[in-house]
């Protein structure tokens, strides 16, 4: 059954999925890069991301990185994530963080309230602009994943609607060992056993935390 | 010299330092009590808290259990880890949760808004009742160690005035793999950057993952 699955979502030791003041030098606001150092040293990402064949395998961040990847049909993205373009697209220009080719290689649904026509990018990636809803961009995503998963990337708003509407089947959440002091919290407001989420998993690496958290099955 | 210290202090994945609706059954609230399976594993918990031989020695957790006991002159307790009586004292009759023998052997300087004569316990602890503020109680328990450190046992309010004021110098978390989704969160509305605190280590133990947060020298 295709599921639905956030992976590699990282924050800090004082719960924040991304640092304060967004912008377009700092798209994981101030202080969020440091959050990723287990990611960065990963053969996976600096694969994926760069293309090149630096980074480590075989280590417990590894691992985690690479299983983001495994079976993932389509993703889904809040606007954030996409771009610091805030209201309505005054124009086609931002086309992503990651030009032309972007890490995707698979459709991508963006949550946003403004229209847009979908991006057709190179390497397979289609962002689609979705204006109707979490639950509408999961059941599109779904379709288009075609019986694999897919990956709701975040940021934190998006996740946080996926927990409450109990749409998320199995998170990995990696715990950086900084302090960030403000942004965006987590799990701001979630009561998580309530909506019958429980810790799976978890294991550190030298440079993270990892956590699976997972629905349970209805009792 | 004499620092202060918060030691085994325990937190949910979600940051929750305590479970809802602390009451007599319940005196890490709802839920509290699954947070500190890593202690209960312990040598050092068994022996201190039943006086006892069970429990595991070499582990990662009794270690961080051992640390907390070393070198410590005095406690500080916030009022509610003390007991459950809110409000003025309307008698002498409780005498804290652990018996005619509590488990400190040290003087323990309670806050409290409501003032009462010390408790003289078996064994060396004494419960002095501090009227006069956080600073305050530092100041009585730094003399009364006589040298040694003064270890702040919780609960999450009072930690948080010790960071607040930067009165704490070090602290261990123990974060324990369950999600408790209400209570008190220990990060609530603190910047520990902003106040000079860093993560110093973390370790993850099949139980809990152990962090240490220490105030950095002032540059």
């Amino acid at each position: 059954m295709s599921r639905l699955r956030v992976e590699s979502f990282t924050i800090s030791l004082d719960g924040f999925g991304a640092g304060p003041r967004q912008d377009l030098d700092n798209p994981l606001g101030v202080g969020g890069t440091a959050l990723h150092a287990w990611a960065f040293s990963t053969r996976t990402f600096q694969r994926a991301v760069f293309g090149g064949d630096g980074g480590a395998t075989g280590t417990i961040d590894d691992d985690f990185a690479a299983r983001g990847f495994t079976n993932v049909g389509a993703w889904i993205l809040g606007r954030n994530m996409f771009g610091p373009v805030r209201g309505p697209w005054p124009d086609e220009n931002w086309r992503g963080w990651w030009g032309e080719n972007p890490v995707y290689h698979v459709p991508v649904f963006v949550l946003t309230h403004h229209p847009r026509a979908p991006l057709v990018m190179e390497g397979g990636t289609t962002f689609h602009f979705v204006t109707d809803g979490m639950a509408a961009a999961v059941a599109r995503a779904r379709e288009a994943a075609n019986g694999k998963d897919v990956r709701l990337g975040g940021g934190v708003n998006v996740i946080r609607q996926g927990l409450r509407l109990r749409l998320i089947d199995e998170m990995h959440v990696a715990i950086a060992p900084v302090l960030l002091g403000s942004g965006e919290r987590l799990f701001e407001g979630i009561d998580l056993p309530s909506l019958g989420y429980a810790v799976t998993r978890h294991v550190a690496s030298p440079l993270a935390i990892h956590v699976v958290i997972a629905r349970q099955p209805a009792r």
